[in-house]
């Protein structure tokens, strides 16, 4: 399948989704007394552009097998709709300023509004996988029904060990020490986490639940979609520190303003020298600054009073400390310190070029692509030639080409 | 039944609901990877001090109707695990301080790990919810599904209505202008959402749905829970202009810092005059100090170095200005002003005072609990005397007893 092919599918699948999901707001909608200020925002995720990746597979999957589209595209808005509600928390999670290239919602609308957004769209969800039970029949819509249960608990599960492990990581003690031994194999089961079974494992899942698979298929599958998921998140982790805004959508060099352990730092830590590496903990322990800081609209307000004379020099250092001792969304910090500045990122990305730790990466991904493609190939068996079955495979070369 | 019983009573459920939580929590454990930090933090608000109203509700509704313990106990618990994440939630939304007594998670943690910790026990909650199927039956498990469907999306639009209200009277233009359209049907309407699905209508009925219960007799309890609900939440707003730390165990006039339009406030602007309602709005549309700022930290070193001589009068007022920018969770505001103040807040007191608007409640309230209790007295029909039975009517009055 060409690019232009692949796309049109990706776009596709999405219009149809978008539709269903505008469906599943506006029954709400109808129902409820407010304005219509909650409604809109529910959408506004969704909207923004997007490839669309994981209302494709969940579709794709499902024809593939020989499965109906009308048998999957609720249950695929469904897990769209839960996707774009963890977006919105994990951006608050993160302090991430930009989402498919526009201000995140927390930013342009609080964090309080934006969490209750979020719940919103999950509170939805439940309502259509219920109505399951009288289009796809008892049997999968329960199985439907356990396999987005697992997906929220293996997602919240991810999301706490890379929490978990930023907290621990702006500590002082023996349990920042314990991050020193983080392996590969410990990032391989975060991610797992985090990212396969919401964008990979559980949308083809549930395709292939909407097409009657068997278990011994949906075992496959699952394995399948595991793979290319560990994949896809290194190629983002890349991107992240790669990438050009534009072109991704999200802030560059996001994941280290955060303190995050990707495989490209842990690779970076283990090779950098004792001296190095101790620098690294120093850096990833400050705190990200605070949005306001960020773009220095106070710093700038400081100077200014400093230049005219009303402030001292080290009363302005004096500010921007205690400031820099509100981290992570108002949490008080445990010690008097900075926040992260832009040449200690500068630092981070040098030592991780040095250490070659990118082409690590790289290479760590392309493997898992293969091995993906390979199971992807053996599920040829039960899965006849069709577009959606091509689809899938041009899928997972799209993911190699992101790489280049 | 005396207040030594109800309690008894209360807490009897709060202990078969608590030890049903740690054993879903501890199963998804078992499964999963993580040290412990997140499932730690799923329990904390669970075993904080409190009442187990919701628990207590939906046990003795069940057993009440002559359906068994062991029919209601997880969904019970499955409602607490909601309850519980809702906190969470409400807390951050909120910026509310302190919780049972003890500080709020996210201001215990952090925003980012609070908002996960809510979404894990949402996540949590699905899977027990599908293992009723085996246990109560297939009609009655789905039939409890669409319940707490019901509840969360009610919960979150009741929650979007208050959040969309603070918003507005935060601004300055018509739309800010169309609350003082606010009557007492909208602040009904706002808290059936808000509390009573979450708090009292799906407990309720879940505990019927269990006991097996006909559709006619549903809606007749659902009734009385939602009439029961309304009056306690006008309570739980007067406790928190009236009550004392320690015997509630939130803060107090949190309501009035948050600038929630509760029915004393609506009461009270209805019945100023012109230029109090202004100076009412004006206090109102002023954001909440953050919480870094209220103890005064900043303040006190800013005030240290104009002491100094280190900053300008003007300079200091200049900072704190652009910091009460920073309104509700971090949000950039649309306006240069400054947050509210203690002495606002004591205006506000002072005006809800001078209009008697805590009668009005009060008195509005008693109109709700006497419903409940006629209500609840006619569902006798179906009910037969047992301990269940009675703890329901003892509620109610205890809910009377708040109020005095």
């Amino acid at each position: 399948m060409h690019e232009r092919e692949l796309t049109a599918y990706l776009d596709e699948c999405r219009a149809l989704v978008l539709d269903e999901i505008r469906a599943i707001v506006a029954r709400q909608h109808a129902g409820g007394p407010n304005d219509g200020f909650l409604y809109d925002l529910m959408l506004d995720y969704p909207l923004r552009d997007a490839k669309g990746l994981r209302p494709a597979l969940c579709v794709a999957t499902c024809r593939a097998l020989g499965g109906k589209l009308e048998a999957v595209v609720r249950s695929a808005a469904v897990l769209e709709l839960y996707h774009n509600a963890f977006l919105i928390h994990d951006d608050i999670e993160d302090e991430s300023l930009v989402r498919r290239g526009r201000p995140t919602l927390h930013r342009e609308h609080g964090v309080p509004i934006a969490v209750n957004v979020g719940d919103a769209m999950l509170a939805l969800s439940l309502q259509p996988l219920l109505d399951n039970v009288e289009t796809i029949g008892l049997g999968p819509a329960l199985r439907t029904l356990r396999a987005v249960a697992r997906m929220t608990r293996e997602s919240v599960e991810g999301q706490a060990i890379e929490l978990d492990w930023v907290r621990r990581g702006s500590l002082d003690d023996a349990d920042a020490q314990a991050l020193d031994e983080l392996g590969d194999a410990d990032y391989v089961r975060m991610v797992e986490g985090k990212t396969c079974w919401y964008s990979f494992i559980t949308p083809i899942e549930v395709g292939a639940i909407a097409a009657g698979a068997s278990t011994a298929i949906l075992d496959e599958l699952r394995e399948f979609a595991r793979v290319l998921g560990v994949a896809f998140q290194i190629q983002d982790d890349l991107l992240n520190l790669a990438g050009e805004i534009g072109s991704y959508g999200k802030e560059i060099g996001g994941d280290l303003w955060e303190g995050k352990r990707t495989l490209i730092l842990l690779h970076c830590m283990r090779c950098a020298n004792p001296a190095e590496r101790a620098e690294i903990r120093v850096i990833l322990a400050k705190p990200r600054p605070a949005a306001l800081e960020r773009p220095s609209e106070l710093e700038g307000l400081l100077t200014a009073l400093v230049e005219r004379g009303e402030l001292s020099g080290s009363g302005r250092d004096a500010i921007l400390e205690r400031l820099g001792q509100v981290g992570q969304g108002g949490q008080l910090g445990t010690a008097s310190r900075g926040c992260k500045t832009e040449a200690d990122v500068q630092r981070l990305f040098a030592l991780i070029h040095a250490q070659g730790s990118l082409d690590y990466a790289r290479a760590f991904a392309r493997a898992g692509l293969l091995d993906a493609r390979a199971r992807l190939a053996a599920c040829q068996r039960f899965m006849p030639a069709s577009v959606h079955r091509e689809f899938l495979t041009s899928l997972v070369d799209y993911v190699f080409a992101r790489e280049r």
